[in-house]
């Protein structure tokens, strides 16, 4: 339970949930705006504010606050690194510093177990201490562990995708640039783009040819498109439609 | 979320996890008395009971409240019917007729799939509607909902267990009976007994040969011993070890 009165907080845009989730625990939950360089002001914050939740990298920008940034956040952050190894840095090392730090991690994408649902939080003993006094005392299910623990254990496979994603992500990127997209720089298995023209016919002409992109449209922002980094041959295939549509 | 100022109830002697629970969502928890021969009395419940769980079969008396007892419970009732399929009747006729009674139901006993974590509730559209609201917008990992569809689709299996363990939890009965425990008439894969003699120092001689049963002592209730119905071959050893403690 969120103490009565507290706020969480989280940046826009990025990930719906946070907001969803906070009140269905019966909290508030306020957005901030995030800078135009993808930056976070901790000036931003409201009064009361009791916690942050930060995607970083951050979805659907692909952006990442510079960790050292963080170090002094003023409020206890969870710093959501789902995607984080698609990204040259991570949070790990403000926890040492930071108590009121925690890092949480998804075994859905890099280490493509999307199907296990299974992820996990990294923090100081205090806080994780707190968090049990919260957790179901049963634990996951036994198969989703013995998953977790096998893709663990075969980091060299985790590698092996990642690196095939950071290249296919760079020729896309650059592709997509031709095409007259505005890419924002990623560091996740995404990229987000927006175009001079509108973006969701663009969207829509792609579903069309069953290809699906994330539209997405945030209130005093904008639009744009989210474009996973899929296969060679899909990447191919997206390139080659757009360049019919535009 | 309850709302403000509602009670969540459970009987007592039962399953502790229900306060804990309540709790942890921020309500109030208040325990009701079973009736002297395991009957619920809906007189019973406090001012501002807004929910019920009742574990049905309960836990640990393996006792079941008479289904028909619970068609005009005053509150919205969560018949929790874990261990329903070593009963001889079920709450799922109750829906029909009340739209307030919520059935759910564990894959981790009758269908021995504890490890998997496996669970579902019945209810009216109405009131499922409402829990979808609060549910994670992800589902259960597909090996835990594959796991479950191939156990219920193996009712042959389930009923043949079930056959073994309801013989053996009769002769265990007789047997613990002819050793002087008062064991209550069961519905579940577990007996509930008390002895003349305490049963505490029992349960740590049981332990001492590694024979595990659940040693559980309720406040205005007192004590007693919870003993699954193992295999033929660990009820009997269990019942040479008690005929030598006691």
């Amino acid at each position: 339970m969120v103490p009565e009165g507290g706020v969480i907080v989280s940046p826009t845009p990025s990930y719906l949930l946070y907001r969803t989730l906070a009140e269905i625990q019966g909290a508030r939950h306020q957005e901030i705006p995030f800078g135009s360089d993808w930056r976070l002001d901790a000036a931003a914050l409201p009064p009361g504010a009791t916690l942050t939740f930060l995607s970083n990298p951050n979805s659907p920008s692909g952006t990442m606050v510079p960790v050292d940034e963080l170090a002094r956040w003023p409020t206890p952050l969870v710093l959501d690194e789902a995607y984080v190894d698609f990204a040259a840095d991570s949070g790990l090392r403000l926890l040492k510093a930071n108590e009121r730090v925690i890092v949480t991690r998804s075994l859905s994408k890099s280490y493509s177990l999307a199907g296990m649902r299974f992820g996990f939080a990294v923090g100081s003993p205090a806080i994780i201490r707190q968090l049990y006094k919260v957790k179901d005392s049963y634990n996951c299910d036994v198969l989703s562990l013995a998953a977790a623990t096998a893709a663990f254990e075969d980091q060299e496979h985790m590698r092996g995708n990642r690196a095939k994603i950071l290249a296919t992500r760079q020729r896309m990127t650059a592709a997509l640039r031709r095409l007259g997209f505005t890419v924002t720089d990623s560091q996740s298995n995404f990229v987000w783009c927006r175009h001079m023209r509108p973006v969701k016919p663009i969207y829509e002409e792609l579903k069309k040819r069953r290809i699906l992109v994330r539209y997405m449209n945030y209130p005093a922002y904008g639009d744009g498109l989210r474009i996973s980094v899929g296969s060679d041959a899909e990447t191919d295939r997206l390139l080659e439609e757009l360049a019919k549509i535009i």
